[in-house]
């Protein structure tokens, strides 16, 4: 089964990549550009039985792995 | 106006990244995981007059800089 995990920033948190993305969009002539920020998606198939364990197992690999959670949040979709 | 830019690997390109993550997660016990496909996103403002211009803006914005187009694809979403 197909699960994304969206894992960002939370508010409030200092995105430097996305500062930089940014100041180079400015540089490029992209001046109305603001707020720029940069999160990342994992997809990946799981072995599950049915949509509601594999969003479960998505969870667990993001609070285990893919999600910093003092500085990031996450949520999971199941790609049926 | 708020934009979303989600940028991808292209099919058939390898995502060391991905493997990487791959490995990881099978060494914490979840064996279950394969196709790991990393993407990003970039969510920003655009100063634009309708959400026609803004994807638009979007879309140069990728391609200018964002997405490197040899490897990767691109859509734009505008969030209103």
């Amino acid at each position: 089964m197909k699960v994304r995990v969206f894992v960002s920033l939370k508010e409030g948190v200092l995105d430097p990549q996305g500062k930089a993305v940014e100041h180079a969009l400015h540089s490029l002539g992209f001046e109305g550009a603001s707020d720029v920020r940069i999160s990342r998606v994992v997809d990946l198939h799981v072995k599950a039985e049915n949509a509601e364990a594999a969003r479960k197992k998505g969870e667990e690999m993001a609070r285990a792995l893919l999600a910093n959670e003092v500085i990031e949040d996450f949520y999971v979709e199941v790609i049926v």
